[in-house]
């Protein structure tokens, strides 16, 4: 099953994709359908309701309260070479706030105070149960479904100190979208997809999602040796090389760039850049 | 007023303190009422309810959903010596899920897989209104009220990666109350105030929260040239020299340690250690 959640007719609301376009399934949002542990992998098939097209710019982000937003830092090999750090052995984790998700379509928003605003082309995995002390073996069990996420970040302040929480955390620079694929329509782990972000139409990071360091099973079950995941949660599994900071020069986004992230098999995420007013 | 969150005859309810007792003001969270824009200061004496005592082990964290909790690393320049870092002239900003959260009196826990379970006595700052671009000479404006806050840290899991997110956030090491004290009856930004911290009754950390290095209404300002701020986010302000990895031998905590934080005018925070089941 393949969700998206948009406006229609003023009301936000969770469709489902069908041949015939998408199918309205009401007001409930997948944040809440997880948390009542509704099987998303049928939901939308049984459901009746009107189908309709999502115009251009009604895409809501996919989820606008997750429980938590964990992202994976230094997950490409290639990546953590154009970056400052060394590779570490254990996942580089840090959260992004729900204050700056926006949605497929939307703008990014370049903010006033810097010009160093960059992409990340990443594959998002949003968790139906979770737990404590999950083996690696069943983390997977855990899994609703896979998205696109473009974890947008604001260079400079990204190394003002030794954590990247404020340049990862601007608002409008997380897009997450358009569709939740759910994990039965993928390989397990979304694992061998073709990971693409193009900027103005030119390719500039191109990876598979196995060259994960530190696959989504890893990831899900080392962060739950120290935490309790919930449903709802959300892993971004991390960006590969290309990024705009990894070029010499660098290379910042502006306003009237436009970027796409697509992952085989999950769907294409497409910002283009403005400025903060 | 002082708010105070607790069990009483199975159900969770907030309180406030009189002389007689704690006023049981109903089931509504400091959450909500934040959210709906009531007036801390005043909603407390206005209601009517019935007076208790309140049990030893029925404490509830004071707030258990905040929109975010934003901790300042590094806010203290005793502190920072020694830690492995230098001193950064901007906010060492990090979050902590809402998962860690524990109460007053309610035991912290040593995880099973490592044994660097540390202390960290902090002042917390509850906001009540929130925004973007907030002027630090506007910033206090927006703060409902202050609280205690221990923000128990795994330092083995802190420093596994460039990133401090894992080791700050293991389940049950955030122990945040007893009560919140609006600002109205506290030093503008919690300044001035004695914080100490006590391990089996010895002081270990002493300071003034005047010694931070972003006052309050510094990091608010900060935050806000990134983020947008809502009411009900909670900013946890740093704790100053004296931590257990500070030592030379390092010193953890273990089971049947006693950790209490006070902060002048504020409160105690106590907290027993016991290790994970």
């Amino acid at each position: 099953m393949r969700y998206v959640y948009f406006t229609h007719q003023d009301r936000a609301v969770l469709g489902v994709s069908t041949p015939e376009g998408v199918k309205i399934l009401g007001e409930e949002t997948l944040e809440s359908l997880l948390a009542r542990g509704v099987d998303l992998s049928t939901y939308g098939a049984e459901a009746v309701g009107p189908v309709v097209e999502v115009a251009e710019d009604a895409y809501l982000p996919l989820m606008r309260k997750p429980g938590k937003i964990v992202c994976v830092g230094l997950n490409y090999a290639d990546h953590t070479k154009e970056s400052p750090y060394a590779q570490p052995d254990y996942p580089t984790l840090f959260p992004r706030f729900n204050s700056g998700l926006i949605a497929h379509n939307q703008p990014m928003v370049r903010p006033r105070i810097s010009d160093t605003l960059d992409y990340e082309g990443e594959m998002a995995v949003v968790l139906k149960s979770g737990g404590r002390h999950i083996a690696k073996e069943d983390a997977l069990q855990h899994v609703a479904g896979y998205a696109v996420f473009n974890e947008g970040s604001v260079r400079e302040y990204q190394f003002k100190s030794p954590q990247w929480t404020v340049g990862k955390n601007f608002d409008d620079t997380a897009a997450f979208g358009p569709e939740l694929v759910t994990a039965d329509e993928l390989p397990a782990g979304g694992k061998g997809l073709l990971l693409e972000t193009r900027v103005n139409g030119k390719v500039v990071q191109s990876a598979n999602t196995s060259d994960m360091l530190f696959d989504v099973a890893t990831v899900i079950s080392t962060l739950s040796e120290a935490i309790t995941l919930e449903a709802g949660d959300v892993i971004v599994s991390g960006t590969p090389a290309g990024v705009g900071f990894g070029m010499d020069p660098k290379v910042y986004l502006k306003a009237g760039d436009v970027v796409e992230v697509s992952i085989e098999r999950i769907g294409k995420l497409v910002n283009s850049v403005v400025d903060e007013a």
